[in-house]
């Protein structure tokens, strides 16, 4: 297999690569590399390499649909393909991959225009953890002359909240960071939340950053609109088979370097929040009760099904 | 005025001693240590040292009702004395100081008694931050026989879980340790939670450490019973009279060091559970329903409201 | 029967005279006019007149308890007492009633300085109907130095909002009238909710101006304080014993005067507010659960369940 | 422009014209006689006097969205044909008209055919302000045989619900009117809430006039069904992409014409009922969840995502 | 120990004596036949013999406070005083039984006077399981001349909805009879829920017959008002000191006769009711909120504190 | 008609067949069995006698979509060929009924196997009643070597969770049994509750045997999932049309067979679980919010809507 695609997988697994976009991104590129370096001499022979590509790739990290996604239609745009010559093969790997990567960028520049229009003068957004689709969508409200200002968590134990909290400086937009137990406090100077995704189950719940389950409720205790901003395709297909999304646990040392050694700590890096918190997913199809979200993807992107 | 007093002050207000228990001892000890070195020649010159010296320990730390009724009770037996002797005045001080400190054990003592017949063998206990009350019941119901385990969280921003859990291990009580933000995720194996208190309100409210409110919502949420342990001096008579218990807000340098210069950053130490989600508080008197408090406080501790 | 007590009677039956605090005091007058005017010879007799008297007052209008304690507690001020002189027992109602006056003068008072304590400034407070004790305590604020802004609604049928919104005016205080309706709405602005109240039930449920519950459940609903602001006296000795507050059913006229001749137009005047959604009382004794309403009695005015 | 449009633009606005039906009804009216009365030359000439046309008539309210559908669709149905004879286009305004109009009444029809088979024998049905497809729903009810009775609230400010009193006596049925803060007394009494919509928004929130909101929240407290009966058309598009749904805010006047000066008057004509409390809007398509909404307008409607 | 004892505790266990009242009047009559048939020459013994009796009677069933308090309380008459001579002794308890039934027999009349007021006509009261002191409420309401119907649930496993529906009915109350499971489906058709009471614990929680919770979370859900009849000794003062209120688990047979070997059935006679739930509890003292029934006991039984 | 339809309709009448599966299959059975002992000599006659076929199995029994989809179709599969032949009709039936057996089979086996994934080792299954796709899924589970238990209860009035008991002992589930009414004390206890459905309507409720609503509401206070499984078939396409899902009424002969004859006794047989307690519907397209439900049936079965 190519180096990228094991260089890649690694970088995944350590969490280098962060953010479902992201790992997506590294994924397909990696396949790309891989297309490219290919010493295959048939179709047959093309087509393992993928599926062993897709096989290292899938295992890198738990609760990724998008990049899975991503994988699959590339893959099954190569076996869809009649053709037998390799260099056609990896000539489709590539225009996917690029089809792939524009629709991606072009949903994300969609949502941020819808997204952008919740936004109201004097508002004060709340977040939680780094989503890069949610702070392209801050951006795209402050470009739209928006006056507003976020608070958002630390996001224990990998602070990225802290990112959050610098893009948005960046921005000029007024940011006020706290700790992640402090939100009850703060909700009820928020006026909306605003989220993103890691993935989205056939129930329409929402899989993200560990404490999104507990934000949300807090919403929904103070009567604050709840927002999820995410990509169609972060919604994964096996959940409607039955599988639960898997919540990946990490290393007790994010959490404490030097605990005593009986100490049990438990790291889980998702969590899951309830549909009926969720007033509404901001995708690249519109504003969506997350109730109808398998019924959206069967009219938008039906190949998932398959 | 005895520097016991200002050094005393000064540790508190620099965080040094920490838990409302061992501040309202330190107060004690500072009061006594004060009656002790008092060049005062006359009751009336001792009574304006003591006033001081109240006035000091009470600009050192808001929300801090057990040492403010700690430090009430021993000037006003002083007052109450006809006594003019200095010398006597100071004993005084220093009985009061013995019977205030005596009865407090007493009731850390009855608390642990009565809190260690809630935990039955093989539940799971769910605790946030650290209270000396909390682990001394834990160290009881240990000691009673109960086989059970703890999970707790890490209590940003300054780790105080990890206190908790080191004594915790010290009593060989099996113990899983958290982020804070995944209290929800866990709150489901939990069947019991107990949480200690900085001071209780006339409505029955109680201020404790930031993310208490949340852990209440949550075993709310996942019908857990949750009870707050806590001596009932840590009642504040000026809430009846309409006071907010005031929140204190502590230096964002607890929260990141390193901070961008434009970065808000707020860090209150407590927050506010409401008496909705307390199904008990368990103090000196018995396990008693938070909405009552007041009346106890009147059969109990009626100096208070004078 | 002296024509003072039926006049005032008439008055109150009317709607001439409105609000606990008014019917009681003009109840109080009643009886002194009687007893200065009495031409009672025996104590017998004398006593045969306020009997009479209080149960022409009674009859007036239900749901006054404040009334009802305040003539209870006079003419059971003249049967303790010995005496068998009627300018004696005519003293002894006016004392009597001078002592309940300034009793009552001196909780309004006291419920405006704890009451004006919960007013932080840049507050926005949301009222409900006018009650003299609310725009008593927001007037103490005012004077308190504090800076915030009022809410009212209209409060249909007789639109009590509008002499609320007039008498804040009057103290310069920014005020914003909605249609009763709109109170949800507008809940979301708002910081605090007082209201006042006409009785109090030994379940510590408020019986209030009809729409009270509502705006409670709506300030629930947005995780918003509810006070009610009340003299403990209308507490309601009857609810004990398990009478049920009467609801009084005011004219179709205040409706509508001109109405299709076979519509059913009904008109409760108050409704009632669980305790549930009520934070504390705010009363001469401080800020109380709801639910210790009767216990507070007990220690206060014992006499109102003898 | 034709006067036509001037003068219904004129009357929406000063709600001489009301409910969304009359309204969007007025306005076709309007877009005909603008069609008939055109001098316009060319097909160019006639299709920038629509544009006027539906710029004005877009501009005389906003929350009208089964107006500005209709509006919509008819000028689609110009822009579609290749003709360019003017006369033929005013034809096609016409036959669009007429389609426009016919099904808008056969689902008024299949809606009250619907909603009949709700109400059963002995039902108490509440409703709030006035909704000519609500009355009609009752309507039939009432010929189906069913035997019912309403409560209705008065609907301030300008009692819309006299004018549903009014039309429910004269179909002979029981009717109770009552203020609107009465709604949570007589809650109890109900069986069944039925009210109309204004709007229905892309995550299936309904906007409809002031109140409806609490009316729901009441009804979900005392779990009674609550259903909102509306053509689909009232769905507005430009909430699939993030736009907040206008709520319009109207004169001062309508709440308290001779009002202080100083008073700050807010009078939202609308409100936002949220999907978890609609049990179903009942429509031509049949009962359907809100939360489907979009995914029904998909199959129904799929022009008006165009 | 005198074998009316061992055969009232031998009653009590197989559930021959149900009924908290009906076990403590046995208990009672139990310590009098012990004390008249007592060989004991002194004191000692016989003061020993009633302490045997104690263990007997209490160690016959959980759950048994009414019990538990007399048994208490006579013996404690005994201690009290200061007689040496055993007939005096003798004498003592029957003149303390006597009381105390007497006392018992008063509470029960006076809760029915109080519970009838809440009894309007046409009213529909639902219950569950049997109640003496339910019954004679509602039979006091008949002799009170209200009208009104009820509804009681069958009460598996032994079905003592029916002996309330035969007193019922006897009463010539209409009386309806439904499976327990659709309790949900018929709380919509009632106007207020009335159920017993076997224990109250210090933080104002019922423990009654399995499925009371179920009831109280139904009421709550339908926002029908929950109350609970008890006379105010079911207080269990060891609950003050932390002890669980013990739930008696009875006989699989009760369930299923002929049960498959390997099933496992379980039976817990009680259930514990979250004083939430509870609008009021109606005692001898009135209409109390559940959440001061250790204050009530305070100042009503406080020698059950000692 | 042929005797096999009127046999198979007092079957279905008397309960002697019982659950939507198998009364769907006996349906289908008299079907075939009309067409083969037919002796219509036309298409018309043919057609006629399927029609009084369909008459009679729909009298049987209220609440029976599964068996009414079923019927419905094979005969829409008759009438929509054109042939004229009896005997090709008769194969025709023939062919329809086994293909919706094959398909409700798969079905069934599609159910189990998604189903199945929800289990994981060492949980504790809840259920209510009998249903024989839940006992398929928990047998797929426990071959799919998932070790799990299960609660079930005893399902008055006519003990079908005996039957379920029976069948997961067989399975070697380790099964323990409760009285309906002690399900709130044994939720606690539960991880997933699994329960079957009788209907599903257009708002996404589910129809069920008595008592599940109260399981849903259970489930739901302790924030445990809720899920049922069903076929889709067993959608009713009439609730779409505004008809009320028809609960049967059953003979109080199964709740008291010599109850007093005064005694009125209601036995519904089934109840409404709203879709807001439904976690997930588990049907043969997947895991699926019930709000969607429509428009899954829109692009599975569009034929139920014609």
């Amino acid at each position: 297999m190519a180096k990228a695609v094991r260089v890649t997988a690694d970088r995944i697994r350590k969490l280098e690569v962060q953010g479902a976009r992201n790992v997506a991104i590294a994924a397909i590129k990696a396949l790309e590399a891989l297309a490219e370096e290919s010493s295959a001499k048939t179709r047959k022979e093309f087509t393992k390499e993928l599926k062993e590509a897709q096989a290292t790739l899938f295992a890198s990290r738990a609760t990724e649909p998008l990049m899975r996604n991503a994988v699959r239609w590339i893959i099954s745009q190569v076996e869809k393909s009649g053709e037998e010559k390799v260099a056609t093969l990896t000539k489709r790997v590539s225009t996917s991959s690029s089809q792939f990567l524009k629709n991606l960028e072009a949903s994300k520049e969609r949502i941020a225009e819808i997204g952008s229009k919740r936004i109201l003068n004097n508002m004060v957004v709340f977040t939680h953890c780094h989503s890069s689709t949610v702070t392209h969508l801050l951006s795209k409200a402050k470009k739209d002359g928006k006056t507003f200002e976020v608070i958002c968590t630390e996001t224990r134990p990998v602070f990225q909240g802290r990112i959050t909290a610098k893009e948005l400086l960046a921005l000029d937009v007024k940011t006020t960071l706290i700790v992640d137990s402090a939100a009850r406090s703060f909700m009820r100077n928020a006026d909306l939340v605003i989220v993103g995704a890691d993935a989205i189950t056939s129930e329409g719940n929402v899989i993200n950053k560990i404490g999104t389950g507990t934000i949300a409720l807090l919403a929904n205790e103070a009567r604050k609109p709840f927002y999820v901003v995410s990509e169609l395709l972060k919604f994964d297909p096996a959940t409607v088979c039955g599988d639960y999304e898997q919540i990946e646990e990490r290393s007790p040392d994010e959490i404490w370097k030097d605990a005593p050694e009986k100490l049990v700590i438990r790291n889980p890096a998702f969590d899951v929040t309830r549909r009926d918190f969720i007033h509404g997913v901001i995708c690249e199809e519109g504003i969506i009760p997350p109730h109808s979200i398998k019924e959206v993807m069967h009219h938008k992107y039906s190949w998932i099904f398959e």
